[in-house]
């Protein structure tokens, strides 16, 4: 495979395509059990200011496998909180500054991983930040921390980018269809009571350009994901020999499709102003989820979400209990991937 | 050993009494140094809804010392909130199914282990569920997601059952006594301040009665435990040539009594109604609690407690602190005892 | 290296310097890749009543690179409450009393570590605790856990001692100055808008105490540390060839430094009074933070603080981003002593 040692891992156009390719043959020969990563002795340092399962769990788990450890904090509540700005007079609520925090984690272990979305809460609370998404999209913290890192970063999930689901998306659909070139994949917004982040969509888009797909991003007009991302992502559809089109016909969208992966997410436009974009995007509740109906109208798509899912609100009960669904075998690809990306980011 | 591969562990009913004496055997073996459970790069994601010292440690210890990893969730913390029942529409406070959740963490790891009590608390609060006993003795939870997952599923406490307990105590019989069958065991409620839940004493009841012991199940009146374990335990007990009797005579039952086990619960018919039953028991305070007096009375009894436990509420100073109590004993073979279900359970 | 197995780490007072020498040189061969401590199958369950990056980390990696495994505990929220006084009748807030915990925990795994230090809080609040520096200062949480405990306990920071601390300092002070004999070491008081704990500046004192430093307590009138402890660091300190006097002329007082380090912590008197603490100092914030100016006036020294730091408060942007900053390799070194204490601790 391709020589990622040392390298970060921050956004889903920090590899090319070439090198993502290698590093999913890397995943599918550790998972066939053809090689073992290197991780023995090797230690991460996951550090979350969010929730997380899947990628937690996928994380520990892929270190633990082959003799690595994951020690994970929770940001705020095991730790301090944290500064980074710069010449900052910290008499305020943060203790400790990125300037000492990214040095020092990497004296600690082998790697960091950091989960910072302003965007994710649990429950229906809407987000505590009112920023901006132009703002937000910065992943400042993200960044600032990496600039002072001495190991790899890997972005766990940050305000613009998921790149670790969007790995594991790519291993999926190389599995389903094995050459995805050329094949219609459809990412399509679903309503969801909360304006849930873009990292996640990002880096699902991105996985699908790759791969070469015929990619359609299907939302409701107000609905886009970051225009910027977006050009990146068809650029890198056509350089593989494929393409990317907008569309808000869901008919048109279906027709054909060898991939539908469901997302929920906010209107950027709206971000920190949850009433307003709940507001908005009522009408479009009943429309807007993945039913049977919708699946028979494509190529007898397979059907992905990175999870967690609701139920009959994104997608609906017959299409998630079908053998169309392959969200189960997409969350495990979190495992090998995760194995994949700590193994060749290893330093050597 | 009898041959556990790839089962569940969900109750104390779940493996036959020669089941559960191979167990037991091979867990003496791994506290000896005689053999090593197989547990070289297994992980066992561990869900808990509620704190936990003993089990967690327990857990994560036995799978350390044998080459595994415990990943250690707090559900709701951590994590999202969990949803299991079917065909809802879930756009309320719960943003991931078991159907997902379970088949997910099978993927990630080797095992699952859930604590998942709706009755235990922090504190003095009364706990939050106002649901009847036979509602929460369902434990809808941990049975639907072992329906969806796909790796051996441990109990780590539910409201039924604290299967890992009984295992423990039996262990602990079985090195102080030699031979229990025909021993004399006295399980004895005591006064506690809270309602607590049956779990525990259901397991330990059918550890004693697997053991072929003479049980008696000492109570006042209307704190009894369910009575098809009961009726469970005492078709168990005769098989291995036992008993089981109930009683509210202190007196009778500590008379010539080899093992005094204390556990506090609360009556089945009040739960989710804490200041009824708090108000019931008052008077059962003063007489209900294991003293020194007490234990004169027995043939020299061991003391057992699960752990941990209100001092001079449940038992005084002068028991737990006497030759007598072997509650750290006891609590080490949670360790033992857990190596040995991992080990057992692991596929192979 | 001397003979530690099976010792407890309580205090900075607890081994002779040359003890912590020989634990020392262990540090420094095992960062270098000279040895290994025997650590494969080792377990340590790692206690926490406060927040801790650099700490929990440090333990967490030092075990796991070298086979074994820390289980970390966040008292009070994963766990129960504990009790350690005598005969008390436990029918309020706490449910498990150190007779138990402290041997259970012994039985689980190979060391106990604990961070219980009242003083320390998130944020700005003040701290919960009204008692006074006498009452807090006898650790006797620690202490009564340590007489049950059956395995070594390991202060990971108390009221009155961070013995880690002071050995990463003392491993830090060797690596820049090669004989740290003689040579000129400031520990100074700084403003902070919070009455701090004296643990760490307690180890630290110690640590350059024991390389037979010439110690400069430098602090404002009423902010000294506890006099027991002060007197116990000069006679070690003679002892060692080396001297302590303290002082409130930070001219004088760096004027010559090859080390300084800073740590700001709370007036004793005052302790439990942060208000009133907080009126008192006032005056001193412009006065007490390390500038490049006062830099300007040593023998070059190196700077050490323990972090996290409060930037531009405690410790000006251009000392902390100088080249005189050693802050990452002091915290590194917690790293390198935590694997040489677990190492030398264990029984063999």
């Amino acid at each position: 495979m391709n020589d990622l040692a040392g390298r970060d891992l921050l956004s889903s156009l920090d590899f090319t395509p070439e090198e993502v390719r290698g590093l999913l043959a890397f995943a599918h020969d550790i998972k066939h059990g053809r090689v073992r990563p290197a991780l023995a002795g090797k230690v991460a340092t996951l550090l979350f200011f969010n929730p997380s399962v899947r990628t937690r769990v996928s994380c520990e788990s892929a270190l633990a496998r082959f003799g690595g450890t994951g020690i994970t904090l929770a940001a705020g509540k095991d730790t301090w909180n944290f500064e980074c700005r710069e010449g900052v007079v910290m008499d305020g609520g943060t203790q400790e500054h990125v300037r000492e925090l990214a040095p020092v984690l990497s004296r600690m272990g082998h790697f960091v991983g950091i989960r910072k979305s302003e965007l994710i809460t649990v429950g229906l609370d809407p987000a505590a930040s009112g920023a901006s998404y132009a703002e937000l999209a910065k992943d400042e913290f993200l960044q600032r921390f990496t600039e002072f890192a001495e190991v790899p970063v890997i972005n766990l999930e940050s305000n613009r980018w998921h790149p670790l689901q969007g790995l594991a998306d790519a291993m999926t659909i190389q599995e389903k269809l094995a050459e995805p070139r050329g094949k219609k994949y459809v990412l399509t917004w679903t309503w969801h009571p909360k304006a849930l982040p873009v990292a996640t969509p990002h880096s699902q888009l991105m996985a699908a350009a790759d791969l070469g797909m015929r990619v359609t991003l299907l939302h409701p007009d107000g609905f886009g994901l970051e225009p910027e991302v977006v050009r990146r992502a068809r650029a890198r559809a056509e350089a593989q020999g494929g393409s990317l089109e907008e569309s808000d016909d869901i008919a048109a969208a279906m027709k054909g499709a060898h991939v539908v992966c469901a997302k929920e997410w906010g209107a950027l436009a709206l971000y920190g102003r949850p009433e307003e974009e709940r507001r908005q995007k009522e009408a479009l509740r009943q429309t807007w989820i993945v039913d049977a109906d919708k699946l028979r109208q494509t190529d007898d798509a397979f059907f992905l979400h990175c999870l967690p899912v609701r139920r009959n609100v994104v997608v609906a009960d017959a299409v998630l209990n079908s053998q169309r669904s392959v969200v189960v075998q997409q969350a495990e690809n979190r495992l090998w991937t995760a194995a994949a990306v700590f193994g060749a980011l290893a330093a050597r």
